[in-house]
């Protein structure tokens, strides 16, 4: 709409917008902040957006979308029966915490930072995300991998809630870059498709031995 | 220190923040708001309180001490194997939708509002809120209810997430008053239960027929 607008400069303001968000906190935060991070002035920011709200949630909505499309090409290209497919996600998703930590705190914390946020903007690409990970259990019920009884969505939400809280401890966690995610993430997936295992389902627990580790 | 403090006005106050905080956000609500809500002066407030954000921190805190009590006699009477404990534990957790929706609000949305609470408060209710989760796992994986080999830590941090992420999901929902907590603890139960269990462990998924809902 705006004259001038350059598609580098935006990518540049959304970059600087991360970096500022997650070391100030969005509230804390302000337009001018990110403006300067950005090396622009700050009435350049409000050429492509409105608001401090309006570069939260496009700054979320765009990251969203490239994380989605990279899990996308990834989960194709890995291939595999659904529960080989939701182990690769769960790893991806761990793996932020180690790969992109300003990123992961933006999602972990600053998500719901925002009570509008949460309550009133729908947030169609975390729905998407959801969406991912329930096709991929749905896909093991069909496959007779996943207890068919269970309630996808309820099942989806739990192992987002997991894998959210666990990536948030992995984050504010000083020694984030010497964890071993994928040891975590072996551990949640050894949880999780236990948990959701067809085959024979004991009454009550079964009250054998321990196993050793 | 101050004179003049009367506790039945510090708790009125904190109810009103409660209250004030859930319907408009920590951040848009301010402490006259809350004033007003608990039919006292703006200055009163600062007789029990510095400024919103120990507020806040109180606000928490107490509720929390007060959730931790009665859990703790709760689980005390339900007696039973740590099974039978961590399942009340997880009813208990999501019939804050139904019975305290503003708590379960303030709980699910407020907590992350603040990147300053969530990394610089070192939140000791919090912590106490996982040790009574922590020793909960970590007796069953005694009575070899539990594989003794799973990182308790972690386990406790999942399934948190999962409750946290649920109960969230249950207290924006609409119908929340209608909702069947009861049936959305017992899948929860059902995932973590058989995720957790004891006894013989495939090396693979098992693969048999899936077993009708």
């Amino acid at each position: 709409m705006a004259k001038a607008k350059a598609p580098e400069k935006r990518v540049r303001i959304l970059d600087a917008a991360l970096k500022v968000f997650a070391e100030q906190g969005f509230y804390n935060a302000r337009v001018a902040d990110v403006a300067r991070a950005a090396g622009v002035a700050d009435g350049t920011i409000y050429l492509y957006f409105q608001n401090k709200d309006d570069l939260l949630i496009s700054l979320f909505e765009e990251r969203m979308e490239e994380i989605i499309a990279a899990l996308r090409a990834d989960l194709e290209a890995t291939g595999g029966d659904a529960l080989v497919r939701l182990r690769r996600m769960i790893e991806r998703h761990l793996s932020m915490a180690v790969e992109s930590p300003l990123l992961a705190e933006f999602i972990t914390v600053e998500l719901r930072q925002s009570a509008k946020f949460v309550r009133e903007y729908e947030n169609p690409r975390f729905q998407e995300y959801l969406t991912v990970l329930r096709d991929l259990v749905e896909e093991g019920q069909r496959e007779g991998l996943i207890r068919s009884g269970m309630d996808s969505r309820l099942i989806v939400r739990a192992i987002f809630g997991a894998l959210d809280e666990v990536l948030l401890t992995l984050t504010l966690a000083s020694t984030t870059r010497s964890i071993d995610f994928r040891e975590v993430a072996e551990t949640l997936c050894d949880l999780f498709f236990h948990g959701m295992a067809s085959g024979p389902r004991p009454g009550t627990m079964p009250r054998g031995p321990v196993v050793a580790p």
